[in-house]
């Protein structure tokens, strides 16, 4: 096994989904928290992007989730989060896709990032017009997802997937500011006590991010 | 060979990339301009994310351009436009990433989107900031591929790849409203003529927007 260091944002959905994935591979991996928006130059070097999370395996550099999570399924093919046909394949990209662009420009980016980056940032107080908005589109979210689950036993398909982990990623960051109604499906509370109950999960139930405290359900396998 | 339909935008990056992927794998397909603005009923049954392109490949309705792309990879593998290595597949995908998430926020939005689209959908004028930032970031962006290219014969190594045609669907659309400056890197502007050239850029460049006359460069191979 690789030594391995993620430059991360706890709530970020995009560093949490790498953490599922080095976690459900049995990667070890040591967690160094990046304040990016210093935009400092060992974390320009690192990720010309600028941009969280940055996996660090012995001496190579990797930004990116989405190619993070890619390569990782390449190089440590056990266990597998990508199924096999070409088909099943696409429906797991195209649903990372989903979570990773369109749920976060509607959801994320209007209610985790207004409620906690610009509070953590020092940019001021939540624009509540993007907060309304942000409550109004994670209803549909819910809903497409409990219409996925009514059909399937994970959202891409039979199998547990990345698509899982990359919502899950997503919903967790928004679960700790109390911003999902899990009486809203059942079929999507159930999964998501499913995938919340991994171990791979652990750690993220342990994140503590000053000044904001988590829900007592946060934590909570049987919420 | 299957019966492709891809509903489409002509100037969009992402169906841009679609379309060369389609071409360079020799995957003859019908192009219908989709008013996606218009919320459409067919259009959201195809694509309940409402974003274009959509693929349609016999009874395959596919949407979201990096999942199609992987897709039409695994099930047209050749010509092939991913090498094979999990290093260089990572260094293709991060540079897609680059592209159509980075480079779309900080460039194609700020310019094709204020120029053309606006326009088009009818939401008034170029907002006059974005236009300037726009044409500030791609200036630096111009400089990264400059500082790639240097290094490799392709923007990901020294094979043609995704990451190439990605960059090429944006810095084309782009050079359709004058908006790149080909006299900022000769190595920049020598791999536009490389890729340009290509049998695949073709459709690319007969392309004709209402409204909108191309400079005379746009569709010339010596520009």
């Amino acid at each position: 096994m690789p030594v391995a260091k993620l430059y991360h944002v706890p709530l970020s959905p995009f560093c949490r989904k790498v953490r599922l994935s080095l976690a459900e591979k049995k990667i070890d991996c040591e967690l160094i928290e990046e304040r990016y928006w210093e935009m400092g130059a060992d974390f320009l070097r690192r990720n010309p992007a600028a941009k969280v999370p940055v996996l660090k395996l012995d001496d190579l550099v990797l930004s990116e989730s989405a190619a993070i999570c890619e390569y990782l399924e390449e190089a440590f093919p056990e266990p597998s989060l990508m199924p096999r046909s070409a088909e099943a394949r696409y429906e797991v990209r195209r649903l990372v896709g989903w979570f990773d662009d369109k749920f976060h420009n509607e959801v994320t980016s209007k209610l985790l990032y207004e409620r906690v980056n610009k509070k953590i940032i020092g940019k001021g107080f939540p624009d509540s017009g993007n907060v309304k908005s942000g409550a109004r589109a994670i209803k549909y979210h819910l809903d497409y997802m409990a219409w996925l689950l009514e059909h399937r036993r994970w959202l891409a398909g039979d199998v547990m997937t990345l698509a899982d982990f990359a919502a899950a990623a997503h919903l967790s960051s928004l679960d700790y500011i109390s911003d999902v109604d899990w009486n809203r499906s059942d079929v999507v509370k159930d999964w998501y006590a499913k995938i919340k109950s991994r171990p791979a999960f652990r750690s993220i139930l342990a994140d503590q991010i000053p000044g904001f405290r988590p829900p007592a359900h946060y934590a909570d396998l049987d919420f």
